[in-house]
């Protein structure tokens, strides 16, 4: 047994959890994995969090991120800075440098996945990444190894528990948008600028990276339509729980044609009307939750913690053992940082046929399926307003199912109209409501949530 | 890339899914794991099951499973067959002859863990069974690897799906049990002798393999208190639901004491009532779930497909192919059947520090911990019965909550009484129902449910 060299960049919430687990139970992990794990280096610019940690004499401080990468007894680098720019740099350095990786950077991957992987197949070296995608929950893992022998044909999530959790307050507490935020704040579920959260993109970020493991390319987040929890007020989640029997979650979907050629992939991110009695509907607070649809297995549901200091370092660490197990049963010879392994990194799941479709449009995309939608318009009282919209809507082939609207409490205030229509081409919904906006008497922008 | 030959024992429901996925899938297996899972032989008597899959001309067809291991093409054997017998002299012979083995036989590694792993150890072999427990849900390979950084504190789940079926249909379609078992063995979901599943043997055996798993030491199914659902009478169901806002599932529990030393283990199968706002009350027919209590990731829940030749199939194959990557990164004359392989089989997760007990009692058992239960009597109309009971409970300590009473139909026969009891030790309830089963006017077994 050979003492595996980690170096970590760093050390905030996750960071600084992680660091403490690696030297708390640095026995019990090396009996469980027949490898040591040691934490060779931490990287950390704040002297504070690194003093605070109390790391044994053994371990070295570095402050900038090109110095990790010259401490010779890092084989592995694990990556928790966030952000783009210092963290590509370090990544791609470790891989150049016959280093792994480990990161829980969902932006740098889905952002940066063909010049990572690239690089890192270029020099035989992994880049394991389970705490990108729903915290503590071995999702990674699952899809790529234990489901190995399905195909996925889809994936409906809830990926990020910050939104989650404000959609369940407003749910369960009655109370407005900005109240349950700043609850989320308050509780550190939220940045001080929680617009990646709400926009829908940190979702994006984590179905850009499942398609890509999936589809065994490139799947970048621009590719995905994504449409954050903003415009959702709480009348809307009062009128889809009491009149629909559905509550608001921001759902992330993925949905695969395999026998399609090139094979087709849907994926989008929605704030989506989820009947009651749905499994997600009973996701609360800042939980994560994944159904997986399978050929073989069937339909799954992977639900916990989707962030958090414990959940993210238990991926993390998950990593890392993985990574032991693997680099321990190589000779150690083999296994010294800067020589090449023998062993590729595993192409990330090829299925399908082979295709050749040019590498810039590797799958074809799908467009939105077809749902039955929720539609909030805020109409100025007054006549003849509401045959305008249902014939826009009429026009576009888009039928009404159900149609409310209140007696206005002040006639010179707009009135809200709440919609449901029948299942409909998303894209023919859209276009109709954007028409419907510049109605003359149709106030600000319409909310429109996808049925599930 | 080599092809790893594999021998396929059992050509039921599950193994004909599994021959049939190997031929099919080769090619897209090949390019996910880098590795050629091969099908060189496979063993079953009934002639027609192997003529019935068309198998190509590459494939050995024995009738005898010692001739299986005579093939030496045959890396991996596959042991489908069940049962103990046979299936343990396969697993030990294929073993003992240096070939790996994946096994979806959970009564053969309760009841024979030490004699396959120290089989297994001394050969350098390993020993594969994500098909034993939970079907299709990933959750041997999760709390192994996946959670590997976490203690795992308790686990709690459904592991039998005929029973959640019955339990299910009981509760939905207001049908005795006797119809709902019916209708299970219509659907494929239950045996034709359901005894293991009914008695909860068969939970008992999963819930051991996960002990033995997480303790790192064989935790035989004796050492589980075991109580099936054969007493679980509708009115049960009916008066759950109705007057306790619960209803009764068929619950595995696990839970350990990682501090105490040595380490202690709390283990039972027992009817439960479980909220109905509890996620396992929402696992319906023949679903499993498995709720995994840890320290860093904190709770999750894995749910799906409990049985069936196509969730059995996708884990025996998850298996294959993670055998399949590990064989195929080795050099190929490591890895030849009858040779040594370097490398051992990871010891079983031994958590906690190095004990020195004697191997027969390495953990201590913990006895059942307090819960609030369910009873119903049977009690014949006759003055004074009520006070005895309740006099009998209050000597044991057990006071009661809840008491039902409905106004007897017919005087002559027994009248039920529902008791829900405040939290009490299981073992003094149990005990007490024992002494007033023998009480004049007592009639039939009480009934007895934990509530969770």
């Amino acid at each position: 047994m050979r003492p595996i060299g980690i170096g970590l960049a760093g050390l905030g919430n996750v960071g600084s959890e992680v660091a403490r687990l690696l030297c708390a139970r640095r026995e019990e992990f090396r009996r469980r994995t027949g490898a040591e794990l040691r934490l060779a280096a931490v990287c950390e610019r704040r002297r504070r969090a690194v003093l605070s940690l109390r790391l044994g004499k053994g371990v070295r401080r570095v402050s900038r991120w090109q110095d990790l990468l010259r401490v010779p007894e890092v084989e592995v680098v694990v990556e928790l800075m966030g952000g783009e720019g210092a963290a590509l740099a370090l990544v791609l350095g470790a891989l150049s440098s016959g280093r792994h990786v480990v990161t829980a950077n969902k932006m740098l991957l889905s952002r940066h996945w063909d010049e990572v992987f690239k690089t890192a197949r270029s020099k035989g070296r992994r880049v394991y990444f389970e705490a990108s995608v729903a915290g503590g929950i071995p999702i990674i893992q699952a899809v790529r190894e234990g489901l190995a022998a399905n195909r996925i044909r889809s994936v409906l999530g809830i990926f990020n528990g910050t939104t989650n959790y404000v959609l369940s307050e407003m749910a369960h507490n009655g109370c407005p948008m900005p109240e349950a935020l700043r609850r989320a704040q308050r509780l550190g579920l939220a940045e001080r600028d929680p617009s990646l959260d709400m926009s829908g993109a940190d979702t994006a970020h984590k179905v850009s990276v499942l398609a890509s493991l999936l589809a065994g390319r490139w799947f970048p987040p621009e590719r995905i339509p994504c449409e954050g929890i903003e415009s959702v007020a709480l009348e809307d989640i009062r009128f889809a729980i009491s009149h629909l029997g559905r509550t608001a979650r921001l759902v992330g979907k993925l949905a695969f044609d395999w026998d399609a050629d090139p094979v087709r992939v849907e994926a989008h991110v929605r704030p989506t009307l989820v009947p009651l009695a749905h499994p997600l509907a009973n996701v609360h607070g800042a939980y994560n939750a994944v159904l997986v649809d399978t050929s073989s297995a069937g339909d799954l549901m992977f639900y916990g913690q989707g962030a958090g200091p414990g959940p993210a370092a238990s991926a993390v660490l998950g990593d890392l053992l993985q990574l032991g197990r693997e680099l321990s049963s190589r000779s150690s010879a083999a296994a010294r940082p800067t020589e090449r392994c023998r062993e590729e990194v595993p192409p990330p799941m090829p299925w399908g046929r082979p295709r050749a479709a040019p590498p810039s449009l590797p799958l074809r995309q799908a467009p939105e399926s077809d749902a039955a939608h929720y539609v909030r318009l805020q109409l100025a009282d007054k006549p003849g307003m509401l045959a305008q919209v249902a014939g826009a809507l009429g026009r576009a082939g888009i039928s009404i199912s159900q149609i409310h609207q209140d007696k206005p409490k002040d006639p010179k205030r707009p009135v809200p109209v709440m919609i449901a229509t029948h299942s409909a081409p998303a894209e023919s919904l859209r276009r109709s409501l954007a028409a419907i906006a510049q109605l003359p008497g149709v106030r600000g922008r319409p909310v429109c949530l996808r049925m599930l």
